[in-house]
């Protein structure tokens, strides 16, 4: 950073330079922006669609397709690659407006990638790949050419632009994807709000007021509000998910980043339909006892799951969470020089508020000398004997599949979201999992006389109320396909169970 | 420990009560004794067919079957599962009066064994599994019921035997096979000499002044005298290699061992006979300069393979052999208390002189107060970029396995053998590697003016001669199943290559 600049200043002109980047004719009226901000309770889903920015044509592509149809539609021709790449360019830049949910775009660059793979098709008479025509968005922390990779540290942006592409940008650009923006992230990713001083905060688009998440945050609400058909987070979800899968790993990525696990990917089990799935039943850990719309979720997808036939076997003394979220927290703290901490306060900026409040979680012994080595042998060996003691719940019942929730609460408000126990917790046992939607909120159901008593966390059914909900689904490791086959039956049952109004 | 026993009367009890456990009726004559003790330069490998203990029938079950073949023999009631137990039983108690090579011995367990699959395939009319009727030896460090574990340390002579098999032998046992010895190791696991106080040491049977290797050197000397038809190390190595792995993991052993990797065996892969491979020839690592025999071994393999229409493709610019071989034992000292010593001393035993050999590389940073956590963070980041550059290796030259030396001497002298950089490098990368047989040191040839200037090693061809060659064939990570076809399609190459002289 310029010696002569405050962190204000640089971040002002970051700003100003990204705006610029989005062209007049797609810029809000004012009219939509003025509801705007992250004290408002409002939803923004409708305004793509009813803001006049986007044609007919452009409202199609960005709503009727999911990836696997559009690709389909642009390799036979039907859809040209270049209105496929306007057309999410221009919702993205609507959904930035609306929730601050990117961090670089690179709209230009993205049409002329569309006319290149029209003109691909029209002479080659073949798509370039299996991902023809398909516009991904990647989360900040992808390097892409053209951009920098800021990961939303002021002290990150003296960084040059990056002169070539990361490996999976590298990978779908190779296979006929369409890049075009990159989504905001938590200060450092070290937090679950989606917020920092580089790009601000990303705002939840079902209710201004809620977060939106994280570390992937941004690329939630882009496709949320339809800017992305399929985007890449370091988790991920959406339906394009088995297409992007089986297109990037039978791509060999373990030749192209070394460190990547050379295992073959398995396209014959993804493809499956399991017919009777053995589903474990998580509602709830006693110590993080869920809020009333999710557990309202929860019973509602065990009961439609086992109404269509599937085994929903209620599980019992399970390993305690709060064990898995020590052991995850543990992990984060070992670094006892706090070397991510510098990359922060070098440039004079503060820590973001959710990245405030988890500090003390983030550097529990630096005060006491700092862990020993003999304390992350014992940490070690606890940690192999919690995750045998999942695996034995797997083994004893058989199952396919664990249904648990994917969070105590909805969405909350902003920088109320604290640690994340229902997803860590996969994270440390390196399980695969997926989060479905299945419904909303409703003040008038989940009462605020029906939350647990026991709740580390208050649920206040008003600042909640609309608020999207979701189960999760878990397999153990290197099961990734057989989770995407079980995900995919289960989703149908429930989008069939709960109607149109669940996705 | 009775604590009025010495350590010196605690294992001579011991070694009597083994001994006491092979029938009069399987001890060798005298005149095949005196030859032996770790000194003479003769081999022992036709004494089993000509000490007159083994009856024709027994010879024949020993020596003219591998495992696939002698269990269809079995399941199809040509040969009774009790002659089985009994042949092997009986071969492996005279590879222990010439080798040192068992541990525990469970031959009336054995026998009553094989009578009870011959009754089971009567009354059933099926084999009990696909293991019915195959002899498993076992290193000593898998737990079986009826025996003790004491991995040759006298301080855990105390300990009870096992009331219960652990998840190997229960897993093979169920399958159909049979438990009938553990087989001898270094003191501690932590030498290549398979050597230690209770059990002394394993001699090898192709010349008794050689070592048998290690850590699975009891194994290995069982398996060349056919003493054992299947032995399982934490290595492998034998012809039915590959009907064992699939048989246990069909049985899905991550469902009994909660920290096994659940990935399906892919049995189509490891059965197929790939036409072309490419294989990446590495020679020997500048450091590490192979012996006359070995370098004959690796030379005439590279001819035959490339002579037979395989890509053999000489590989240059390799990652340095010593800095696998350093990270390797960084992370065998990373223990500043030393624990497995602690064992050892209890007792009051000495170190065996290999692993006395070892100390100072296996306590490095005792003596400067241990390893910090900065520096097992620092090792880690090497290490991963270590591996990077092997799976660059593969990656670039598109490589479907290296060929390379297993050992850069054949066996060595006893407590001459040091540390195995070309086999350690493996287990450091995590890739899965087979070792095949290709021929013997021949004095004549493979002469001492040929040895390299800068060997670490001394060569001396009149010592070596007539051992065992062989190479090492390896892919990366979860390709074990592409391993086993590849090494499958390699061995049968050399072997026509070579004549029968070569196994």
């Amino acid at each position: 950073m310029g010696s002569h600049q405050t962190w204000q200043t640089r971040i002002a002109e970051k700003q100003a330079t990204q705006f610029g980047k989005i062209p007049k004719a797609w810029r809000l009226p004012s009219e939509y922006l003025i509801i705007g901000g992250e004290t408002c309770a409002n939803g923004v889903m409708d305004i793509p669609a009813k803001c006049g920015i986007l044609s007919a044509e452009e409202l199609h592509i960005t709503q009727d397709f999911d990836a696997v149809t559009l690709t389909k539609a642009v390799q036979l021709g039907t859809i040209k690659a270049k209105s496929v790449a306007t057309a999410f360019c221009k919702r993205a830049a609507i959904a930035q407006q609306l929730t601050n949910c990117l961090t670089e775009t690179m709209f230009d660059e993205a049409i002329k990638r569309g006319e290149f793979l029209d003109e691909y098709l029209e002479s080659h008479g073949k798509p370039l790949g299996p991902l023809h025509g398909v516009p991904i968005s990647l989360k900040e922390s992808f390097d892409c050419a053209g951009v920098q990779s800021t990961m939303g540290l002021v002290s990150y942006l003296d960084k040059p632009v990056q002169t070539e592409h990361g490996v999976t940008a590298s990978i779908v650009q190779n296979l006929g994807a369409i890049l075009y923006c990159k989504t905001n992230v938590p200060q450092t990713l070290m937090s679950s709000d989606s917020h920092n001083n580089v790009f601000g905060r990303t705002l939840n688009p079902h209710k201004l007021s809620l977060t939106a998440g994280g570390s992937s945050g941004g690329e939630g609400a882009l496709v949320a509000l339809r800017g992305s058909i399929l985007g890449v987070g370091t988790d991920m979800a959406g339906s394009g998910m088995a297409l992007f899968l089986q297109a990037v790993l039978e791509s060999q990525p373990w030749n192209r980043d070394p460190l990547l696990y050379a295992i073959p990917w398995r396209a014959e089990v993804a493809a499956s339909v399991p017919k009777k799935l053995r589903i474990g039943y998580m509602l709830e850990d006693a110590k993080f006892p869920v809020h009333p719309p999710v557990r309202r979720a929860m019973e509602s997808s065990a009961q439609a799951l086992a109404q269509a036939g599937h085994d929903v076997i209620p599980l019992s003394e399970l390993p305690s969470l709060e064990t898995g979220l020590e052991l995850g927290l543990d992990a984060c703290s070992f670094d006892n020089t706090v070397e991510w901490k510098k990359h922060v306060d070098v440039s004079g900026e503060p820590l973001v508020p959710s990245l405030h409040d988890n500090l003390p979680l983030l550097t529990r012994k630096v005060d006491k000398g700092g862990y020993t080595i003999d304390e992350i042998f014992a940490h070690n060996a606890t940690k192999l004997q919690y995750k045998a003691g999942w695996n034995v719940v797997f083994a004893r019942h058989q199952l396919d599949v664990l249904l648990c929730p994917g969070a105590e609460t909805t969405a909350v408000p902003h920088d109320t979201i604290g640690a994340p126990p229902y997803t860590s917790l996969f994270s440390l046992l390196e399980f695969p999992a997926v989060i479905l939607p299945v419904g909303r909120a409703m003040k008038d159901v989940d009462r605020d006389d029906l939350a647990p008593a026991s709740s580390l966390r208050p649920y206040r059914s008003d600042l909640v109320d609309g608020a999207p909900t979701a189960i999760q689904v878990v397999s153990r490791s290197f099961r990734d396909e057989e989770l995407l086959a079980a995900g995919r039956v289960i989703d149908q049952c429930l989008r069939k169970a709960n109607g149109p109004t669940s996705t």
